[in-house]
């Protein structure tokens, strides 16, 4: 034994779904880490991002992201400090954003694992918000707006899953840009914060709009001119209601399907409105796009730091409760970015 | 009476179709007409252009087109020769392409309606081309794969409606650049000449792959290496088998869905596809696009002069023929651009 004084605790995951996540895909892990080899750096992982990507990888279907391996650590984004090193440019309190995983440590290889590995500067901005509003949820918000939606003044923009870690960025940076912004989350505590904190100009419950005719009519009212960029985190009916209102050269960004996610695929009904408003529908995962990450970065660090971006997160305690936030995650029980507190 | 010795015949639509269109949606007059005003032209057509879009107008829903007005004379483009002139920039023997409808003969108030009538030079280029590659279907080919397909040279394109009007020189554009080319037609006949006459590399009869599963995996041996782009002139289970082998930041362009213009709406079975591709799905009306129609129409007009570019016609004999010529085309029983002659 090396004396290596640190014990881990990580969750593996155990079989894929079929439908529904349950409990039971995850097993908790306990061992003794051993000690690092050259190049490597141990770091305590201090929050756990939770996203609903991760459920599209529990499948060895087709996913644009690989596949995660049976019987393996969770993979996942986290922040958290170096507690020991054997790289050069890695000392103990450096603090970082990495692909930690589901655990409590995880060793990297610097030369060999150190590309997701980032140094991140909590002076201004609390450690945590490098896993949402100015880490990869808020990068995805901003690509998906600036690239793809590319609102402009005076433009009518809907975003859904409007009070989560994505879809809460894309209405404040379509605000900034002088657009009418309208949310759809689930249920009015959402829609209230979604308004009155984020200052969206509306916000629609789906919930008592269960059917794509009355989300439809509510939209109608809405956005009466129409809807000329849409932010699709969701899928199914909403999208739906939404395709039926698109103006002229419209643009969709498709940057989650989370109705589809629990291994049902939920049918585009009407895709002729696509032909009929000349829309734009465009897929995009933001890690294709890492060349425009320094710049989204320092615009998100800019406005969060300037309180101009407003952010919620919605915090378990332990790694015991991973699975459990994840599965509230899917289900839409989450309020805010979901994270796991570690430590 | 005015002693002007020319009769009309014309189609007027007198029901909209609830699903399929039937002959009894069609009503023959037969008129005199009247002497022409000041700024009016008459055109004795020549030949009447059939296309799929014009289902989508026989509807009083949301289209890109405004709808087809009851009891109004069928609209449609046509090609034919001025009769009579009072206006100063034609004169008796100018042909010319102009949207003349389902008649024999039509009269034009230039300064009025003036717009989509453009002379046209026939001592090159067959009259009936101007209807066909030289014309409105070559120019949607164009644009769909110049400004949306965007094939790169060692690209998988697929095409379906691939014998037709706009498939056959979609394909035919895409194999100069340097594609791999792959048609979908129906039926053994069709498919034959796609790949002989037009030059395609393969050409897939959809009739005998009747679901998405078995057509999913005949594009799968023709296109082992995935699709980087797809023309879409159909939808329907074509379309979900294609989503199944985009491949990563592929182009689609929505065109037409054919399979869905008897009124039923047919879905888009597996949206996610878009996103796990990243692919952008992009409908367009070519006549969004007017300012790019010289330059469409100069670079067609050369590869047909020089016959790099192949097409071929179906020729209804008679204006009593249109009514069943276009549900013909609407059930995919034509080859080729479908067009009435009407002298």
């Amino acid at each position: 034994m090396s004396g290596f004084p640190y014990t881990n605790k990580q969750f593996l995951l155990i079989k894929y779904p079929s439908e529904a996540v349950t409990p039971d895909c995850f097993e908790l892990h306990e061992s003794a880490i051993e000690d690092l080899a050259n190049n490597e750096i141990l770091v305590r992982n201090h929050y756990l991002s939770l996203d609903p990507y991760m459920r599209g990888r529990m499948s060895k279907a087709k996913s644009y992201a690989a596949a995660q391996e049976l019987n393996a650590v969770m993979q996942g984004g986290t922040v958290g400090e170096v507690v020991a090193s054997r790289h050069p440019s890695y000392k103990a309190g450096d603090q970082l954003v990495c692909g930690g995983g589901w655990q409590l440590y995880s060793k990297i290889n610097i030369e060999q694992e150190g590309e997701g590995v980032r140094k991140i500067d909590t002076s201004q901005i609390p450690i945590s918000a490098y896993l949402g509003a100015a880490g990869m949820p808020g990068i995805t918000a901003w690509y998906g707006v600036n690239k793809i939606c590319k609102p402009q003044s005076g433009e009518t923009l809907v975003v859904s899953a409007a009070s989560g870690a994505v879809g809460s960025v894309v209405g404040q940076l379509a605000k900034q840009k002088g657009c009418r912004v309208i949310g759809i989350a689930g249920g009015p505590e959402k829609c209230t914060y979604v308004v009155e904190t984020l200052g969206f100009d509306d916000c629609i419950d789906y919930k008592a709009f269960p059917e794509t005719e009355d989300l439809s009519a509510e939209l109608l009212k809405l956005a009466p001119n129409g809807i000329d960029a849409y932010y699709e985190n969701v899928g199914g009916y909403i999208m739906d209601a939404v395709f039926e209102h698109l103006n002229p050269f419209s643009r969709v960004a498709i940057c989650g399907l989370i109705a589809g996610y629990d291994g049902r695929s939920i049918p585009i009904m009407n895709p002729r409105a696509i032909l009929v408003a000349r829309a734009s529908v465009t897929g995009f995962i933001v890690s294709d796009h890492l060349d425009l990450w320094p710049q989204a970065l320092s615009e998100l660090a800019q406005v969060i730091d300037s309180k101009k971006l407003v952010f919620r997160e919605s915090v378990s305690e332990g790694l015991e409760t991973a699975p459990s936030a994840f599965i509230g995650l899917l289900q839409g029980q989450n309020f805010g970015k979901q994270l796991v507190k570690l430590i």
